[in-house]
Parts: structure tokens; C-alpha cells; sequence
């Protein structure tokens, strides 16, 4: 079953209230840009985000047979996330879930599995993210009605190869990026709008986790409310910009940057070429897939320039806790 | 008027479906404890939580006459707080302002103006916080209904008090964590539940605003998901323990910060005696008050040690951006 008739047969068996988008890490990251587009757009469904361990042990009470609760893992083994579907289940919600693994844990209580790809390509790693924002499409297009469906369903149609092209154009800037910035010991990520969590997933996953480089992460709008202050010459920061309503507060704090020499590296949704292919009124919403696929080619420079393989761990899958 | 009062008024006006939480910095992390007990317990009313200038460039469609849009600004000058509140007028929705500036440019436009204290004591610090709770459990309870209603009314007759008399009781454990940190170049903090976004700001704002030392901040449950990877002996944390239904979370992620001898601050509330005066159906919501108040005097001490005062500033205040 597609999306649609995921949603669809959903509506059939109860009127729908709320959506909990539940994951961990860059999976919970990925679900951000749906959760976004309900928050913008709906008027009446209720939307939440969380990690999965605080929505098994405090769960909200509106997780009942109204709800729809989507959740994602790439392996389909995070106990924290299977555990989330069994919590849900028991609730009588209905239980979406996203993995590329068949047959994973994930999928045993989920009452319906979406299947993507992963490492196939550049494109292959936003399968999760943009499936779970079709979910968030038609979940909105079936209850409330949405005004730009059509220009989404023509967005997804084109955000996969232009991403693929995207990345694959990146790898002159990826290697500069990398020589610049492979003997930082700190590096701060931000964006805004429906990007916000691909800084949070870059700064977690693609620095701490699997380069071991400390970093920090906000809201480019929050920049100028507190972490400014740490601005100075050299201070190594990357910053996702949007091409879309919240360009002006990532350009904001990309003209504080630059005018007190702060070490900036820009990836920007612009210089790809996004509003050539997708509507200006939907626009928005795929800035992240597009800055995600680019931004994996910088890590792999990174980790080539600094003879530390992205795959290296030495706790996540080596010892239990 | 109070806040029973507040909401009464404008439930007389109109049908209220979403409730949104703005703010800049710390005041827009003082809104979380409020935007989470909502979470927590509503089922039909809408939550979310934007930093000002989002909501401005990117105005949700349900801003309209059946909102209430809660915003918070310590001097009321906070220009982006300022037009949030006009762009919510313009939209018809029913504006609540938090300020301890009376007349400030925050209460022109607002509908209803709350004022709290703030620099009379560690008590006066949390009324930006605990006031918003307030309107959160009122507009609740003159909604759907709160089965905890008495307990919490009763909960904040009590946890100004029990938070000043924690904060001072701190001093001790205050310096001696301040000897241990102030040559750290990056100290991290997490928590979760209600409190997550006090390790947000303590994060943000007491560690990069007022102290100019590198940090970054998540959720206690996502520690393990990618943060946890740059462990190592001696790498600074705090971590903000809650008493309450999360507690479970923050425990495993000590227990890991121990086994790897991370360096680790604790502050707990359970060894301020949370659970002596709050009831236990209510006490994740009032976590955040008596961590932020004790963690207050963490922060001066820390200030002292450094010889950086926290009202030291580079950017802030100084010039235009």
C-alpha cells in the first residue's frame, strides 16, 4: 500500500486527532520536516516529536485510537523505537513504520510498514524523510484538505533526482570544506525552518558520532539569543540555508558571521537549483532533502581528510548499555 | 486579572483550538515546561513552541481568532518577540505577554499582560516559567478538563519557595563544581521531560552567552543515539536529573557518563526533596523550576571562578545585527 491508501484505509476506522512523528537520532531528525509541514499547515490535527524512550515511559495521554503514530528506523532494530510501537499499539493507535530492513523488529507491531532505501545513492538516504512527509501530505489532504497537494505530489517527483545531481556536483566544495575544516576540534551547525534537524542530525550523528568532533546546534534564529556570543575569529561554523520563508533568518546570521571573520561554510538550497524544479508555495518543505543529500558528500570528505571512517564507532553497535 | 481570569475571558470570545508558545533564547525556553504539560495531557487543543523570527517569516495558518499565542520577553524589548506579537494581532489570535517591564514595547500590542519578577531572588526567576504553566493548566481546564487540577494550583504554592530554599542550600556543591570546570574549553547538558529545554538554555545562554565556553545540548535519550560517541574520560557534562516519569532516562545516561569516566555535574532533583511537596501525579512539571534555580547558583559560582562575570558581554546589547 501506498501512502495514500495507508491513510485512507486508516480514515475508514477512526476520525483522526493527532500525529506523533517518534524516532532516534538522525531517524527522529528525518521525521522533523513532516512534523513541520502539519505544524505549518494543519488547523485542527495535533502534531508532536519525540525521542522514542520519553514517549514509552511519559506518554501523552492523546495516544488513542485517534492518533497516528509514525515511527522510523533505519535498521528496524532501535529498542527505544520498537518498544514505541508496542506502547502505541497497546493505546489502539495506529502505528506507521518506516525502515529499509524486511522483517525487522520494527515491523512486527507496526500496523503498516513503509520500506525505503538507503545506501543505494545520495537520493536513497532521503527516502525516509520524504516518505514520512508524504505520510503528513496525505494525512492533511484527507482530514482538513491541503491547497498545494498537487504541487507536493509534483515536488516528490523531481527532489530525488535533483538531490542525486546536487550531490554529485558538491565534491569540489565537499574537498575544500573538509581541508579547511579537519583540524577544528569544535563546529557549531544551524538552520531554521524545516531544515532545523538536519543541523541537529549533522551536529549529533555526521560530527559527534561518527567523526568524534565536538559541536553544538541551534536554531539559526536563536543564534543572535545567546550563542553570538561565542562568535570570533576562526570559530568554526556550518550553516544550511534555506531557500525559502526563513532564508532571511539564515542570512541574517550568515552577515553576523562573516563580519567578525567567524570560519562559515554555507550550504545553500539556492545554489542547487531547488526553485527551478519545485513551486515557491511548497518550496520549503524540501529544502532539508535536498541540504541533506549535498551536506553527506562534505562528511565523506571529512572523514577522508581526517583517516576516520564515517562507519567507525567504538561504543554504538561494540558493547550494550 | 490572573491567568483563570485571562482564559475565562477569552474562551467568552472564542472557541480556542491551538495554543503556541513564542519566544527568544532563555524566555523561549522558559515556555517549554508550559508547551509540554500540554503535550502531555491535551486532546483536542494544538501545541506548538517557535523561536519569534520562525514565526514570524513563517506564520502558521492556524494563527487566527480560535489561537491564544503566549510570548515571553524578559526586558519586552526583544525586537523579534515584539513583531510576533503584531503579526498574531494581525492574524486575529488572542496575544499573552510575559514581561517584568512594565510598559515595554512587548505589551503594546498584547491582549492580556502578565508580569513576573525576576532579580529579586532565585524564586522571582522561575515566575516566567511557572506563570506560563499556569496559563497552560487554565486553558486546559476550561477546555477539556485536567484531572490534576488541585495538585497543580497546589504545586505552585509550594515550588517557589522550595526552589529558593534549594538554590541557597546549593553554594556549597556550586563552588565546588565551578573548581572543577572553569578551565573546560566545551561542557555539554542535557536533561529530559519538562526540563529539557532548561539544559537548552543552560546550554546556550549560561554557557556560550555568559561564559563564552563551547557547548552543545540534547535530550537525555538522545545521548545514545549519537552524542554518546564523543565520551571519553574527562569530557565535561551536566546533566539536570528529573524526578518524575523520565527519571529512568537521565539515570542511563549517567550510569554511562560514569562507566566511561566522563567528568559529570549532577543536579538533582530529587536531592532537593521535590517529591516531599509536589504530588507525585504532577511533579515532571516541576522539575524544570527548582533545576533552573539551583543551577542558578551553579552558574554565578562558575562566573566567579572564571573571573567572567555572567553579565559580560561581546555582541549583545552593544551593537545592531
Amino acid at each position: 500500500m501506498n501512502s495514500k491508501e495507508i491513510v485512507q484505509e486508516i480514515m475508514q476506522k477512526n476520525e483522526v486527532d493527532s500525529v506523533f512523528f517518534v524516532g532516534c537520532g538522525a531517524s527522529k531528525a528525518d521525521l522533523y520536516p513532516a512534523k513541520y509541514f502539519l505544524d505549518q499547515n494543519a488547523k485542527k490535527i495535533r502534531v508532536s516529536h519525540y525521542t522514542a524512550n520519553e514517549f514509552n515511559k511519559s506518554t501523552p495521554l492523546s495516544v488513542n485510537e485517534h492518533a497516528i503514530v509514525i515511527t522510523a528506523s533505519l535498521g528496524g532494530a532501535t529498542p527505544e523505537t520498537v518498544t514505541a510501537n508496542s506502547v502505541a499499539k497497546e493505546k489502539g493507535a495506529h502505528v506507521i513504520s518506516l525502515t529499509r530492513t524486511v522483517d525487522s523488529a520494527l515491523t512486527k507491531e507496526a500496523d503498516y510498514v513503509i520500506y525505503h532505501r538507503f545506501g543505494e545513492n545520495y537520493a536513497a538516504k532521503l527516502e525516509k524523510t520524504g516518505y514520512a512527509l508524504e505520510l503528513a501530505v496525505e494525512i492533511l489532504q484527507q482530514t482538513e484538505g491541503y491547497n498545494h497537494y498537487e504541487k507536493m505530489i509534483d515536488g516528490f517527483s523531481k527532489i530525488y533526482n535533483l538531490s542525486q545531481q546536487s550531490a554529485e556536483s558538491a565534491r569540489l566544495e565537499a574537498k575544500k570544506f573538509a581541508q579547511a575544516y579537519k583540524d577544528d576540534s569544535v563546529i557549531y551547525v544551524m538552520s531554521s525552518g524545516a531544515t532545523h534537524e538536519v543541523a541537529y542530525s549533522t551536529s549529533i550523528c555526521l560530527m559527534m558520532e561518527m567523526q568524534w568532533i565536538h559541536s553544538g546546534t541551534f536554531h539559526s534564529g536563536e543564534f543572535f539569543h545567546g550563542p553570538f556570543e561565542i562568535t570570533d575569529k576562526d570559530v568554526p561554523f556550518v550553516l544550511l540555508m534555506n531557500d525559502g520563508k526563513t532564508r532571511e533568518i539564515d542570512a541574517r546570521a550568515l552577515t553576523f558571521l562573516e563580519r567578525f571573520d567567524a570560519k562559515t561554510a554555507v550550504v545553500d538550497a539556492l545554489d542547487y537549483g531547488l526553485s527551478s524544479v519545485i513551486d515557491a508555495e511548497v518550496i520549503d518543505y524540501f529544502n532539508p532533502m535536498i541540504i541533506t543529500a549535498v551536506f553527506r558528500v562534505y562528511a565523506e570528505e571529512l572523514a577522508i581528510a581526517r583517516e576516520h571512517p564515517l562507519t567507525k564507532r567504538r561504543y554504538m553497535w561494540k558493547l550494550s548499555y
